[in-house]
C-alpha cells in the first residue's frame, strides 16, 4: 500500500447524513462535518470523504470524479449510472420495509392501474423512472418535474404522482392511495468500473463494505452466554436451532460447558424462557459494535 | 400456541410512559406511540398494548378489560382491585427508596401524629387509602379528593395532605414536614384471575415478567472478567465472595485460568482494586442488556 | 478502615464539569448536583465533593482544605502550587493534541518570536506563566491580567495574548498567527502531600486513580473475540502484533480455541480484514466500561 | 382603603397557567412565579395569588379560603359551587369556538343519540355534569370517573365518554363521533358572595375585571389613524359603519381632519382598501395594549 | 362581490414559508398549516392557499392551476413563465441587498470572466438561466442540474456554478469566487393573465397586494410624536426634510401643535437630537403594524 | 461632521451581551455578532463596537483605546479607572433592586459585622473593592481573589466573602447571610475624558445616551389617550397629578377633548378605572418604542 493512495468516497448531503456518518463511524471511520470547510475531515489518511446529494453521488461515480459512494438503488437507477453496487445496506430499524417509489392518486380519483393514467399528467421527483414504467405498460401520459412536495400537488395540480414511501403514512396523511409500486430501493456502496480494477482501491472498498456490514449487522444482534450441563446440551442444541454455531467452552466446574452466541435480538424474548425452562443457568445478554461472520 | 391468541396489557399513560416503554424494549418489546393512532404499535402480534393512566389500569384488568398491566401497588390498593400480582420491579436507579404516600403538614403545624387530625381536613389524591389508614387509627377527619398541585393547599385551604414522594425534596420546598407514611409503593405487573387460568396467557405473562426482570436486573449489573493464576483462585474466590458463582474456563496458557461473572455495578469499585491486588490480570468490565440466572 | 474517614476532592465548575462527572461515573462515583444545594451528593460515604472552579482547586488543595482534586496541570503550574500529581488524564477523544497555551499575534504582526516582544504589552489569564516564560528569555513586556475573551484585545488593545488552544481554530477564526508554545496541559489528580502521607487517604486515592484510569481506557478500547483454528494460531498471533496477550480458551469442537483481547477502538478496521483472510470466524466487536491491566 | 387589605384570588395551576399568567400580566399585575417558594409574587401588595388546579378553584371560592379566582364555567357547574361570576373572558385567539364537553363515541358505534346509552358506560372527569345530562333526558347509564387520555377508552373500555374538545381534531384522530354538546365553557372570574358584600374587595375585583377586559379586548383590536378630507367625511363615516364612533381632530392644514378609531383586527383587511379608494391619505395601524371604551 | 368567488393562491413551501406566512398574517390573513390536512386554513373564505416549492409556483399560476402566488423573480425567469408581476417585496430585514445568483469559482481557478468557461462544465440549479446567460456571452459550455450543496462540487466535481447568494458568507466560507452576477431576484406576487382579467380577482389580488405592501412597509417604519411651538414650525419643518407631511394638530395649549408622522425607523437616531435642539417636547416613538399612504 | 470620525465602543461580553445589544437596537443602533469575525458588524458607519468582557471595558476607556464603553460602576471603582461617567442605565425590569456587592457569611457564621473579620480570610472577585471597604473600617483581613462560584467557599474555605447579589436569592440557597453591602452598581456610559473633549465625539456620545435613556425609559411606560368633556376636563387634571402634561386637542364634536399621555405602566392599573369613574371614553393603552422628553 502507497502513502500517497486516496479512495474518494460520496456520502449522501441532507437527510440520510447523519445517519451515514453515524454508520461509518461504528465501521471504524470517524468522520467530522465543519461549518468552516467544505471539507470533511476522515480520521483515515487514506480515504477521502464528499458530502454530495444522494440524487447526483452516481452520476460523479460513474464519471470517476468518486471512486466510490453511498447512495440509493433508486438514483443509481434514474441517473441510468453505470456503476458496479458493491454492497446493500438495510440502515433504518425503525421500518421493516425498504423505501418504495409508488405511483399514487387521490383516495377518490378514478384511476385504478397504470393503464388508466393515457394522457393524464403525473409529477415526480424521479422522472426517468416514471417515464421508463409507462413505456413498459404502452401508456402515454406527461411526466413533470417535481421539486419536492409532491403530495400537495397530486389533489388539483396534477393527475397522479410517483413518490417515495416507507409506512404509507404521509400519503394517508394526504388522502392519497397506492396504485402501483415502481421500484424499490435500499441504499448501495457503488463503485467506478476502473476504480474497482485498481487493486489497492478494490481492497480498501471491500474492507470498507466488510466493516460497515458488520456494524449494520450489529445493531439487529446480541451477545448470549449462558451455562449448560454437558449432559443437557446436545438435546438443546438440537430444539434450539436459533443457537446456530455456538462457541462452547469448557468450564473447571466438571459437567459444565459455557455456551456463547450471537443471534438475533428479535429472536432473544423466545430463546431466553426457552433455555431457562431447558436448564440453562447465568444466562446474559451484551450489546455489540460489531459482528463479522 | 394458536395464531389467534393476544394478550392485552395496559401501561401507564403520562409520567410513567417513557420510562415503562423503555423497559419494555429491553426486554424485547418495541412498542411504537403514534399521533395518528390510539392503538399503539407493538412488534409482536400476540401482544395488544393500551395505554391508560395508571390510576386506572387496575380497575379495567380486574373487569376483564386487561388481560394484565403494569402500573403501581398504590393505586391497585387505591381501587380495591382484586387482582393478581406477579411481579415487582424497581424501575428507577436515580433514587433508592420506593414511592411513598405521606402524611404531611406545614413545618409548623401543631399536628404532630395522626391523633391530632380529629376533625380536620385533608387533600388527596388517594381517597380511599387515606380514609383507610384514618380509620385503622380511629380518626375522624374530612378527606377531599385533590386534582393535584396538593402541596400548595397544605398552607391555608386544608389542615394535612396525603402525597406521593420518594426523595421528600419537593415537601420540603414547600415547607411542609412528613408526620407518617401511609403506603409504599413500586411498580407491578398485575393480572386479571381469568387470563392467569389460561395456560397460554399465563405462559404469555410469565415470559413478560422473566423478561422485564433480566432487563431491569441488568441495569444495575456489569459483566466482569479477568486472567488469574490456577493456583491464587481458591484464595480469591474465598477472600472476595461478591465473586459469587463465576465462570472458569481453561486457557492455553498453563497455570492461567479465564474468570467471568456478573456483579453489581456498585461493588465494582470495591472490587477491581482487590482483585488487582490479588493478582489478576486484564481485568475488563463490559455492558450488559439482560441477566436471568 | 474507620467509617469516619473521608476524603474531600474538588473538581473542577464549570466547562469542565460535565465531562469530570462523567468519568466519575463511569470509574464508579454517582455524583448528583442539586440546585437546591451548594454540597453535591455523592454515593461513598467516604468521599466529599465540592466543585470549584479549575483555577483555585490546586491553591485549596495545597492548603489542606482538600485532599485532592482534578485540574488542569496548567493551573498548578499557575498557581505555583506544591502539591503531588497521581494521575494523568486524557479526558477528551474528540481531538488529538492536549490543551497549550500559546503565545499568539494578529497575522499581519511584525511579532516573529518571543524576542519582538520586548517592551510590548500582553493580556492573558496566566500571569505567572507567562512572567516565567518572558523571564526565562530575558524579555521584558508588560503583562495584563485579562478576564476572558482574550483573542479579541490582541488587533487593538494589546500587542499579543497568551490563550489556551486546542485545535487552533478559534485563534484562526480571530486571524491570530501562533508564535510559540508556553506550556501543554492535561487534566491530573492532585494531592495534597499530608492527605498522601495518611495510609487511609493514600489507598483511597489510588483506588480513584486505578478506577478512572480504567474508565478513561475503556473508552478508546473495544473487546474482540473469534474462534480460530488451533493449527493457524501460532500464525496469526506472530503476524498480528496488535492482538497482544489475548486470552486463549479451549472450545469443545476439536481443533478451534477461542481468541479474545482488547484493543484500540481504532486499530478494528485494520485488524478485521486481517482476521477474517488469516481464516478467524465468528468475529465480534463489544464495548467495554473499564480496563485495568 | 386600608393598607391592611388583601384580595386573595385563585388562578389554574397546570395548562391554562401561563396563559392566564400572561393575561394578568397585560392588565397590568405581573405574578412570578419561583420554583423556591409556593407564594407566587404579585407585584401589588393588596393581591395575593394562589396556583390551584382549575377544578377545585370554585370550591375554594365557595368556602371562602379565596375570594375570588379565574377558572373556567364547566368546573363551576360540575363542583355545582355557589359562586357569583362577574366576569366571562375569550382567552384564545386561535380557535374561534369556546371549549366544548361533548358526548363521543366511536365512528362506528351504533350510538346515535343520548338515549342509545340506556343501560351502557360512560368515562368522563365531569361525572357530575354527565349524570345531570342523563337524568334529564331520563337515561339510566353508568357513570365512570376517568383520570385522563378518556378517548382511548372509548373504543374498548367503556360505550361512550364525556370529553372537552375545542376544534375536535383529537376526536377526529382518535376515530371518534361526536354525538351531543352537554356544555359548553369560558374562562370565568369568579367571587365568593361574602367578599362580594365587602365594598373594598368588590371594587378591587371590579378594578381587575376592567383591566383583564380591556387587555383581552386589545389583543383582538387594533388603533387605525388618516387623514380625511373634511368635505368627504361625512360620506366617509356614513358607508363604513365599522369606523363606529372616531375621534376626530382638527388638522393645521385647512381642509383635512385626522381620523383615529380603535377596530377589530380582521376588519382591517376589508376596511383599508374602502379608505384608499374614499380618499383617506396616510392610513396607519398600530398595536394596543388595553382598550376600555 | 358573489359568495362562491374564491382565489387560489400559491405560497412557497420551504424555507422561505415561515417568513411569507409571517408576512400574510401582518397583512391580515391568518393560515394556518395542520399537520393533519394538505390544506392550509385561511381565515378568509375566499381565499384558498396552497403550499408548493417556489421553483414550480410560476408554471402553476401560469397554466392557470393557481390565479396567483409569490415566488422569487428568479423561479419566474428560469421556467419562463408568462405571468403579471403585481407587486415586488423587500421580505428581509437584515440583509440590505437582495438575492443575487452568482458565478462563482473556487478561488485559485484561472476563470476570470464568462469567457473563460468555454468547453467548461458548470453546475446549478437554474439550467435554463445559465444557458441564456452563456448564449448571450456567445461561450459554449455544458450546464448540469445540481440538487443543491452545489458549492462543494466547484473544487473537484465541475469547473464553475451558478448559486443564489445574499452576502456571499458562504461562497467565502466554500473559498469561491464570485465571477458575474446573472440576476438579482426579490420575492413577487405574480398573477395568471385570465385570472388578472376577472374583475373580481383583480380586486381581491390588488387588495392583498395593497395589505401586504402595507405590512412590509410598516416593518421599517415607526410613528413618530411631539409637540412643538407654532412659532417654531415652519423653521422646524423646513430644517427637517425628513419630517415629510406630517399630522398637524391644534392643542388646547395656546401657541403649541402636535406634530406626528411616519419615518424610517434608521432615520429615527439622527432625527430625535435634531428635534430635541430645536425645541420639540415630548417626544415619543411608538411602533406600527402597517402604513398605507 | 467629518465621514473619517469614528466613536470606539467596548460592549460588555457575556452575561450582559444579549440585553446591551437589545438596548442598543431598540435606541437604533443594530449590531450582529458573527462567529466569524471577530468584529461585530453595526449598521452606523460612524461607530465601531468591540465586545469585552465588563470588568476590563473601564481600563481600556481609561487607556483611550475606546472612546467609550457601557459597563457596571462596580468594575469602574474596582479598576479605579478615571473616566466620566456620562448615563445611567436601569437595564432589567425584573428585579427592583440594583445589583449589590455584599459582605456573606454560612448563616451559623459568628460573624455579624465587619468587625468580626479581624485576622479572617475574604474571598472575591472584587479585591480592591474589599481591600478599600476593609481599610476603612480599620479591619485587618487576608483578601483572595475569587474566580467564580464563590459562593461555595464560604462555607469550609474561606471565612467570608464578597459577592454580587440581586434579590439575594442564590446567596440564601447556599445558607449565606449578608453582613454588610460594600457597594451598589448600575450600568453605566463611560467616556474616556481626552474623547469628551473631542466636540464631534461628545455630540455622538451624548446622541447615544439620549436615544438609550429614550429606549430605556419607554420600556417602563405606556401611551394613554382617551376622550372627555371638556366640562370635566380641569377637574380630572386635578384630581388626577399622574395624568401629568397631557397633549390636549380639539375634536370635531363640540363639547369633548382628547387627552393623550405618557405615563408609567405600572400607573396604568390605578389610573384607568379612575379615569372611567370620572367621565372619560374610549380609553386607549398602547405601546412606545422611545421616550423623549
Amino acid at each position: 500500500m502507497s502513502d500517497k493512495q486516496v479512495l474518494k468516497m460520496g456520502l449522501p448531503k441532507g437527510s440520510l447524513q447523519e445517519a451515514t456518518l453515524a454508520k461509518m463511524a461504528k465501521a471504524g471511520f470517524h468522520i467530522h462535518v465543519s461549518s468552516r470547510s467544505y471539507v470533511p475531515y476522515v480520521d483515515d489518511e487514506h480515504l477521502m470523504v464528499r458530502l454530495i446529494r444522494s440524487q447526483e453521488i452516481s452520476r460523479y461515480v460513474e464519471l470517476g470524479y468518486l471512486d466510490c459512494g453511498i447512495t440509493g438503488h433508486d438514483w443509481v437507477v434514474e441517473n441510468g449510472s453505470d456503476v458496479r453496487e458493491v454492497g446493500e445496506f438495510i440502515f433504518s430499524k425503525a421500518t421493516a420495509q425498504p423505501a418504495r417509489w409508488v405511483l399514487a392518486v387521490p383516495e377518490a380519483s378514478p384511476i385504478k392501474s397504470v393503464k388508466d393514467l393515457e394522457g393524464r399528467r403525473i409529477a415526480t421527483e424521479v422522472v426517468n423512472i416514471t417515464r421508463r414504467y409507462l413505456g413498459k405498460h404502452g401508456v402515454n401520459a406527461g411526466v413533470e418535474f417535481s421539486w419536492g412536495a409532491t403530495e400537495v400537488k397530486a389533489h388539483e395540480l396534477v393527475d397522479a404522482i410517483v413518490e417515495i414511501t416507507e409506512t404509507g403514512s404521509s400519503l394517508r396523511a394526504h388522502n392519497l392511495r397506492i396504485v402501483d409500486t415502481l421500484l424499490t430501493s435500499t441504499p448501495r456502496l457503488i463503485v467506478n468500473h476502473n476504480s474497482w480494477k485498481d487493486p489497492w482501491k478494490r481492497d480498501k472498498i471491500e474492507t470498507l463494505a466488510l466493516l460497515l456490514r458488520g456494524a449494520i449487522e450489529a445493531e439487529s444482534k446480541v451477545g448470549l452466554k449462558m451455562n449448560i450441563q454437558q449432559k443437557n446440551l446436545d438435546e438443546i442444541l438440537r430444539s434450539l436451532p436459533a443457537l446456530r454455531n455456538p462457541t462452547i467452552s469448557n468450564l473447571s466446574q466438571p459437567g459444565w460447558v459455557a455456551v456463547e452466541t450471537v443471534i438475533d435480538e428479535k429472536v432473544v424474548r423466545e430463546l431466553i424462557p426457552q433455555l431457562k425452562a431447558a436448564g440453562a443457568e447465568g444466562i446474559i445478554e451484551y450489546p455489540l459494535n460489531k459482528v463479522v461472520y
